[in-house]
């Protein structure tokens, strides 16, 4: 048996989530039909870096399988390519340690926010969050720094989740204009709770309506409280940007 | 009755192409239907500046109808995108001269072809043409030069079309990097015939490959046979970027 670690994107507008669910149509669903009859008919079970939710995205999700045929890593990535729908896509296949573990050794996780403030562009509905309101970049930027560090980020996860420990780090955030009228939120943490990065751009996006001052992030993460927060912002502007690893995610 | 014009943008991976076709779906029959529930229950004929085919996008198409009721642009617009899909979306609505023609009085009109030359993006699948061969844009360049000018066509017509005059002035060529790895090729021009965009693309797409020097693209033309050029090149990567009118294109 071999280690595989394999780097894939997604358009996640198709599928309910990644985690495969009985009767629906899920990334991982896929992934493992595929595997499966490239490895010989077994029954192949494939671990990712963390799930993402029904309409996410992803640029470069990262998963590790082990596999008891012998592939090159160049065929494995063609023989998944032509096995998967055109939803999903490996961009590269390595073969690595036993001990890796896609979703034990990660270090660090980014994630990117996609919001259009210019005329609605139907070709992009399901890849960016249209915003009819005008937002104060500014107001937002200064909201978003609060975020930073080491927190307990209870008041941004889904009341289901409350007796998780929600302490988490986030090393970068920031809001770059990335073409006229679209800006990207990018937060970069060691780890994110489910609907985490969602909740805290809902909060930002109130900031920027004005509806709130840019202190009120602050209240919000002091609370724990989920019932402060704004809404949850919906799933179509979210992409899991990359994944990056402690040194045994490195080729071998 | 006032005559209107409207700009409008629309995902055509849905679509059976713009005009309306017994059975099928269609950008014309969606905005006829909607425009029906505006005007009072009335058919209201909808006249654009040409089709578009099957899966070829928009980002600024024009046409012109008549409405019997009293309704202002603002309103007008609201109600069409409130009625039309979400692959639709109406950018303006204006009062125009009821002498104003949204075919007959075209100007020029612009055409971009989007290749992506990099790795294969599942999020853009349906939006951007996936090269996987190697290209020379400078080849390209050169090859698409020969196009620019009053000539016949009709080597990059659809064999059906070839009893029409098909002679046509193309005012301006070019090809530009839009993103790392995607290009995006332009014409502009007083009208194209079908298929005529994507007939010259695939041709300069066998250039930039090297299978043709970029003289062929003169030697085709200069032959008016179809059967001399390239392949037809995929819908995808095919956008209507703007029509110009003469005076009469000006609102009220």
């Amino acid at each position: 048996m071999k280690r595989y670690k394999i780097i894939f994107s997604y358009d996640g507008s198709g599928f309910s989530g990644y985690q495969s669910q009985p009767g629906l149509r899920t990334i991982q669903t896929e992934l493992e039909t595929a595997l499966q009859k490239i490895n010989a008919g077994n029954h192949t079970p494939i671990t990712s870096s963390g799930r993402t939710d029904k309409g996410v995205h992803a640029l470069a999700q990262v998963a590790h399988f082990d596999l008891s045929i012998t592939i090159t890593t160049a065929k494995l990535k063609r023989a998944l390519n032509s096995n998967l729908p055109e939803e999903i896509h490996v961009i590269k296949a390595e073969e690595v340690e036993d001990a890796f573990h896609a979703r034990y050794d990660v270090k660090k996780k980014q994630y990117g926010y996609r919001i259009n403030l210019g005329e609605y562009d139907p070709i992009r509905r399901n890849y960016i969050y249209q915003c009819n309101h005008s937002l104060s970049i500014e107001k937002m930027k200064q909201a978003i720094l609060y975020l930073k560090g080491t927190h307990d980020f209870r008041a941004f996860v889904s009341e289901s989740n409350t007796k998780e420990n929600c302490i988490r780090t986030i090393t970068k955030v920031g809001i770059r204009p990335i073409e006229q009228d679209i800006y990207e939120i990018i937060f970069e943490g060691t780890g994110f709770l489910k609907y985490q990065v969602r909740n805290m751009v809902g909060l930002l996006i109130k900031i920027g309506e004005g509806k709130k001052e840019p202190e009120e992030m602050l209240h919000v993460l002091e609370s724990k409280d989920r019932s402060t927060g704004g809404k949850t912002a919906p799933a179509e502007g979210l992409y899991l940007r990359k994944v990056e690893y402690k040194n045994k995610g490195d080729a071998k």
